[in-house]
Parts: C-alpha cells; sequence; structure tokens
C-alpha cells in the first residue's frame, strides 16, 4: 500500500525539525512543497532550504505544487474553506495518484499538522472520497505558539488555570475569556479591539526566523504600537504571519 | 555571566528531540536531570538515554538532583503549588551557584517548557530573588497535546473553532465548553463525570514511548474502558500519564 506522511517542519527556523521529521523526510520516496504564490516566496524557500540540509538518502523526489486561493465570494466562511479543500483534494489525489505502488510521499506542514491546519483532514477526504488505497501517519512539529512562549520565556498557562486557542476572528466575537487566550490567524488585529486595557500581551511575528520580531506589554500601553510596526512589517516583506497571547492575571490568585 | 538553557525534550520518544534542543544538549557544560522518586524511574531512564543517544561533545557532565513531593495537608492548590515551587527554586539556586562563571547549566523538560510545566516560573522566581546573576534561554519541545493528535490523526481543532486546554480539576468544575477541550493532569478521571455522552474522546497514556496506548470513540460508549484500562496499565506500570482530547460537533457546522 502507498503511505502517506504529513511531516510538521516547525516554524521557519530549521532547527526545529525533530529527529523524527528527518528520519520520515529521508524515508520518503516523494516529498510535495506547496507554493502559495505571490509574497509567500520566503516560505517556500525555507521549505527547499530543509529539504537541503536534511535530505541525505539518494533518490528523494522533491516536487512543487500551487495551492489554489480561497473564494470568500457569497460564501459562508465555512462554505469557504469547505470548497477550498474540496480543491486542495483533488490536487492531493492527483499527486497521490502519481505515485509508484509501495511508495511513500511526504507533506511538509508548517508548524504542526494538528494545529489550525487542514492537511490531516483533506488527506482523510481524498482517502474516503477516491478510489485510492493508502494510508498516512502524521509527524508533530513545534508550533508558533511554542516558538512564542519560548521567544518571550513565559509559561502560555498560569499555574492551573486553562488556556483558549482561538482565532482573531473569534477574539473580536467573543473578546477576552480565559485567563490565557492565544490569538492565531488574526489580519484584522482583534487584540487592538479589545476593551481590557490591564491585560498583557505578548506578540511575535516571523518566530523562529532570522525576521523575528517580539513585542510585549500591557495592552493599553502597546496595543497601537504594534499595529504600527506590524503594518510596516507587512509592507517591507510583502507578507506577514504573527501570533499573540492576551493574559489577565497572575500566578497564584485563588 | 552564566547561562541556563530550559530545554524541551519532548514525550519520550527520544525521535521527539528538535535540531535545536539537541545542538543546546551539547553547548551545556552540565546537564541536570530531576528524578522524582519511586514509580518515576522509567522517566528518569528516558532522559539519561536521550542524554547518550544525543551528546556528542565531550565534557558535558550530567548530574541527578531529586524534586521534592509538593504537601497539600492544610493548604489550598494555589498555596501549596507555591511552597513546592520555593523548595524546588531553593535547589535549582544551589545548582546554579555551584557552576563556574561564564558556564552553561541546561534543565531537561518533559515535553514543552512553555505547556503545564513551571521551570521557567521558577528559573525567574530565582532569578529574582537570589542574589544570582546569570540569563536563560527557552528551547520548545513536542507535547502531549501534539503527540496525542499525532498518535491519533486528527486535528486538534474543528475547522475556525477554538480549543480550551484544562486540568481535570476545571473540567469536573466547569463541564464540557468548548467545541475541542485538552485535559491534562487528570488523576481523577474526569470525563467519566461529564454528562455529555455524544461527545468524542481521543485519549493516550505513555504517548510517544514503546508503552503507547490510544483508545477514541463516543464518550458514552468508552468512558468506563478507558477507566478500567487506565487502573490497569497504571497498575502494572506503577505510574501513568495520560491525557485526552473531547470533541463536540463537526467541521463545517456553522
Amino acid at each position: 500500500m502507498k503511505h502517506i506522511l504529513i511531516i510538521g517542519i516547525g516554524t521557519g527556523n530549521p532547527e526545529h525539525l525533530t529527529i523524527q521529521a528527518i528520519n520520515a523526510m529521508n524515508a520518503a520516496d516523494a516529498i510535495f512543497l506547496p507554493v502559495k504564490g505571490a509574497g509567500k516566496e520566503e516560505l517556500a524557500e525555507i521549505r527547499r532550504d530543509i529539504c537541503e540540509r536534511y535530505i541525505t538518502r539518494p533518490g528523494v523526489s522533491i516536487s512543487e505544487f500551487k495551492v489554489p486561493q480561497r473564494q470568500t465570494t457569497e460564501r459562508t466562511y465555512a462554505q469557504s474553506v469547505d470548497a477550498w479543500h474540496g480543491e486542495i483534494a483533488r490536487i492531493y489525489e492527483a499527486l497521490i495518484s502519481g505515485l509508484p505502488d509501495e511508495s511513500r510521499g511526504a507533506f511538509l506542514v508548517w508548524g504542526d499538522p494538528s494545529l489550525y491546519d487542514s492537511t490531516i483532514r483533506i488527506i482523510e477526504r481524498v482517502r474516503q472520497a477516491a478510489g485510492l488505497d493508502f494510508d498516512y501517519s502524521v509527524i508533530p512539529g513545534i508550533t508558533s505558539i511554542q516558538a512564542l512562549a519560548a521567544s518571550h520565556k513565559i509559561p502560555v498557562n498560569l499555574v492551573g488555570k486553562p488556556i483558549e486557542i482561538t482565532t482573531g476572528r473569534r477574539l473580536a466575537q467573543d473578546g477576552l475569556q480565559a485567563a490565557t487566550t492565544v490569538v492565531m490567524l488574526d489580519g484584522e488585529q482583534a487584540f487592538a479591539k479589545i476593551d481590557d486595557p490591564d491585560a498583557e500581551i505578548f506578540w511575535g511575528a516571523y518566530l523562529g526566523t532570522e525576521d523575528e520580531i517580539v513585542r510585549s506589554g500591557r495592552l493599553g500601553d502597546i496595543a497601537a504600537d504594534i499595529v504600527t510596526l506590524r503594518a510596516e512589517a507587512r509592507r517591507r516583506h510583502g507578507w506577514i504571519m504573527d501570533i499573540y497571547l492576551l493574559r489577565k492575571g497572575r500566578d497564584f490568585e485563588e
């Protein structure tokens, strides 16, 4: 049977790679690299560097495939994601169909395949829908949450307190609920609209890469600065990936 | 100045180690391994194996220190943790004091130092309280949440939905709130008392190790089986580390 490896590669620092990920890359016959188009060329370059640095077994082929854009017009969020996954599933199906029998193909995933990434979900969709006979396994990778916490040298949770991981869209809608809220995928800087000036923010962009920027402080003091800094960085790079953690309260408060 | 490295080592699979962690271990002059006493000997053994496998630079010293037990009598949870951290801080202070000037000491942390671990918090306490002059850095590691999701081959979040990470204590108190709830540190099997039989549970113990056990299904169908299985495994090993994820709903529900 064909086997697909879904491999987490961390957030841009090639040293985030685990031994398990490196071994999996070298166990693959074919590695499929996504290319996400304009402005994301740096990310594709990091993936190529990782392959070059760690693949030591001769005969591993590396090929690139284009990832389509999500179409949002006249669709709800869920509909647009569902349709987009359908398009990607057809690409994956073609890639997997093209693999020789008994061979192994690998997808490299930014961060960890289990966290706000849909590779597992789409591979499962291909497996269930298509008449393709293959199985797959998942190799974890360092997430941007961990890179953020490591750079700020903070625990994510307060002692014994819960953590919420959510999206900018949800934060804007629900406000700040948990003692610790980690916000991913926030294109609208929802933190700047939260009316909780005494909360602390720990923000980071391009985490793990040479261009990493981090800022932390009282939300009321630095929210506006981060919005400006983020806009400037985004203009300079042509793209941005950022994440932040909001914290209310302190350790050992009952 | 002395430098302390707080290094995440993953959850028992030596292949969880990142290149960054391996390089940090080899950059250390002294590595401090915690020994947690009766029943935790296997964990100490895994840490020793990791050192043996990956430390290639001659001259890295490895020493073990005993971790005290947390005293809970006549104390609230926060008080007992605070006092316990105080005791550990005195041990860390002695270890760091014993390091030669300009040298590097390393603590190896199960999972990731930022997630339900207090090494960062205690090191910061030592730095602020003692007259010791040192700085420190944090190296992320694969967490049991990621190992759980990888073994079950599932995304942690539903599409666009939030994740709550909490403790057994909190789950028992607050019930099931989020679409995805990940429960760590649950010594009382709070999942079995949740009145939400249609929720799905993805459970795992000894994740990453050769003794890994995973189970998944409808909570109402398998909660009792997991309780029995867990008790048996705990008896057999003398200890258990387990974690689970509870999920309500499906992808693409609006």
